[in-house]
């Protein structure tokens, strides 16, 4: 018979065991920090009628979908966690309690150009708050508390978590008289830490920009110092803006309370120049960062948007959301060897019978499970290395061999796989 | 602005967040007990080349897969998990340690006929062990162990795991030179328990099939007792065939071993007309039942096929699994009201700050975390009964009111929402 030669489609992650093990122990501390802060889980279709996921997409998102009829339904393959969120709120509108905070782990679909850690299919972990009609900004301040947990959970001491309001940008460029011109400014003002000051101002100019506008632009980028004084300068920018004002008011808020939720000053700063594209956010705005490894760019991000499903109603959801992609995120720091496993193995013991009846070693592994650890035993008939092997192989770190001596004295060895060593406890008592 | 009109696709399951929790918690057991026997997770993509996911496929399954093109590339969804694994173990196979045993939770599609309890999306929750070259037939009677263990944390106790040996059909159907007929006949004592056994006979015999004959299968499936005695009066039939006789020692064998497993005998017994699909498996089958809820059908199913991936090799990879379709036994136990949560919410105290100053609500919160309480505080603008609406309206089953009489004595009061009982204790040591 032709033989198909077995293989996966490009862009998609497909782990080891081990790997995969460590990241779904990372999945499992996202989740459980998530409900530690009480959101509800969510787990909405991976499809969905194109004119409900599409109603609001265009150009590149639409270019990267998946997107096919079947019979004559004309099917997509959603690209991300909060259209299926904006399409089950307004679905379920009248049966929910607001706010309503929901999380939603699963995989996404994007079909990009394949590149070295970039994926067509991926996790995302969102968390979203939505309110109905209104949201307090108090929600604003809890969800850099739920970072902050979720990445010490996952063994990180050195991020930090950067705040913006999108209305001081917006409230400035409108001062500027240049809101047409914000898309264009904010790129160029991105590139400020690898091309200097000089050539930014350059740049600005080339596109147009009054002398007088750049200048406080620059000082507006340049603020600096500490979460305080960042703050008191740019009050003294004297942006004479209702919008800039809100946003300043809004991330004054938001710090006084973050301090409240107990996020240490090195862990989140004031960020004035980050905005997160341009036309979904509407307040605050959030990025996360590795400081040793910011070449991995923003592990987490999010921020406050005014209406969650202005597509599907005329009600008036605001939120406030953050997302980590997973997949990607893990896939670095397996790169660089960064990820803290707390269990290397599913199984805590392997149990390796080397006698005919298998009484007593199957009796070991359920007394073992019944206690809560996780316990393989060795069915098939191989030589004792070859099962040692097998334990070694799968970071087992118990190893229990049940020969004739062991039925007949009641008494077992248990090994350690790390150290070698050996602890001797009877049949009826055993403990690690 | 004209709105879309917010809706799931058909046959698609997607649930309110109190149901989504209680689907979680069995999804979460069910992967609990795979580890607690020591399966490794494996989590493949839900997209594959058509070639390699089609590679067997044929007939009915190919005309409900899911099958579009992107770009130059013929994708399919899944259908289910076991064709992945074969991909999976295949293109792996020198990095992985055998006998692989790999548990995978994930979702499915299938483009049925929409009706009542059927969905196009699923989730399968299955275990294999894959043996490389050969498989020990003890590896058979370990997975009822796990079927049983995972409907006894499910809450179950009333439920029947069924045996057979599919050598043991095939090797009578030889012995009675009905091998071609097979299919039919099986289709046709399939309906015993519906149509009686007169009926049986007389649709046996138009099909062609020889009295003799007729009388032996009757007598076959006739057979009946406790456990042992259906064995022995299995071997009594004298069936002269090696199929046959293999089947009986392997049936024999699995039957010994199961109890050494500790399966009590009122939660398995060997059903011999249980035949499970017919080019696939080739020794043990399982299915499984919940006696008072035949109707369901079986609950979880599976068995030994002799090569897990022919398509895409050579080698012989023997291997046994089963399979949960957790979506649909979800339904159906959620229609009949069968399922038993021990959690009804996420957050297990909701903390309702009634001061401007949010330190103490906030500090409570913190410290509840700290202690592995999931923890919601309240933190919009609402009067104390619309948030005391919303905890019961969630489930949660503690509320804790923080007004300035808390914060100035130190003293605050845990709502059991359950009983309406108040307990006083200090903000420092909170216990309930």
């Amino acid at each position: 018979m032709n033989k198909i030669e077995p293989r996966t489609l490009a862009g998609f992650m497909e782990l080891m065991p081990n790997e995969q093990i460590l990241f779904n122990q990372m999945k499992q501390k996202i989740e459980k920090t998530y409900q530690k802060f009480g959101f509800l889980p969510l787990d909405t279709p991976i499809l969905e009628l194109s004119e409900v996921l599409l109603a609001k997409a265009g150009g590149e998102t639409e270019k990267q979908i998946y997107r096919f009829e079947k019979g004559d339904t004309d099917i997509s393959m959603r690209f991300d966690l909060t259209v299926p969120l904006a399409k089950y709120v307004v679905k379920n509108y009248g049966n929910l309690s607001f706010p309503f905070r929901r999380y939603q782990i699963g995989k996404v679909y994007r079909g990009e150009r394949t590149q070295k850690g970039r994926f067509r299919e991926f996790y995302q972990c969102d968390i979203d708050i939505i309110g109905d009609g209104e949201l307090s900004i108090l929600n604003d301040a809890e969800l850099p508390s739920v970072i902050y947990n979720v990445f010490k959970e996952l063994g990180f001491d050195d991020f930090t978590i950067c705040i913006n309001n999108r209305k001081i940008l917006n409230g400035l460029f409108e001062n500027l008289e240049q809101k047409e011109n914000s898309v264009e400014i904010l790129r160029i003002i991105d590139k400020i830490e690898k091309i200097g000051k000089e050539a930014v101002i350059e740049e600005l100019e080339k596109i147009g920009i009054p002398k007088i506008s750049i200048n406080k632009i620059i000082e507006f980028i340049e603020i600096d110092g500490i979460t305080d004084e960042k703050l008191q300068k740019l009050q003294a920018l004297n942006i004479e803006n209702e919008t800039f004002k809100l946003g300043y008011e809004e991330l004054t808020q938001v710090v006084k309370n973050i301090r409240l939720f107990g996020i240490p000053e090195t862990n989140f700063k004031v960020d004035l120049t980050i905005a997160r594209g341009l036309d979904y956010y509407t307040g605050t705005v959030y990025e996360t960062f590795l400081n040793k490894n910011r070449e991995i760019g923003s592990i987490c991000s999010g921020g406050r948007y005014e209406n969650l499903a202005e597509f599907y109603t005329d009600k008036k959801l605001p939120g406030v959301g953050v997302s980590i992609g997973l997949t990607r995120l893990f896939y670095k720091l397996n790169e660089l060897n960064l990820i803290k496993a707390e269990k290397k193995s599913i199984a805590d013991v392997l149990v390796v019978p080397m006698v005919e009846d298998l009484s007593v070693p199957i009796k070991i592994a359920n007394n073992l499970r019944e206690k809560g650890i996780n316990t393989e035993i060795f069915l098939n008939d191989k030589k004792l290395k070859a099962k040692m092997k097998y334990a070694d192989k799968l970071d087992i770190p118990f190893v229990i061999v049940v020969g004739e001596e062991e039925v007949n004295s009641g008494n077992i060895k248990i090994k350690n796989m790390l150290t070698g060593e050996e602890k001797e406890c009877s049949l009826e008592n055993i403990n690690f």
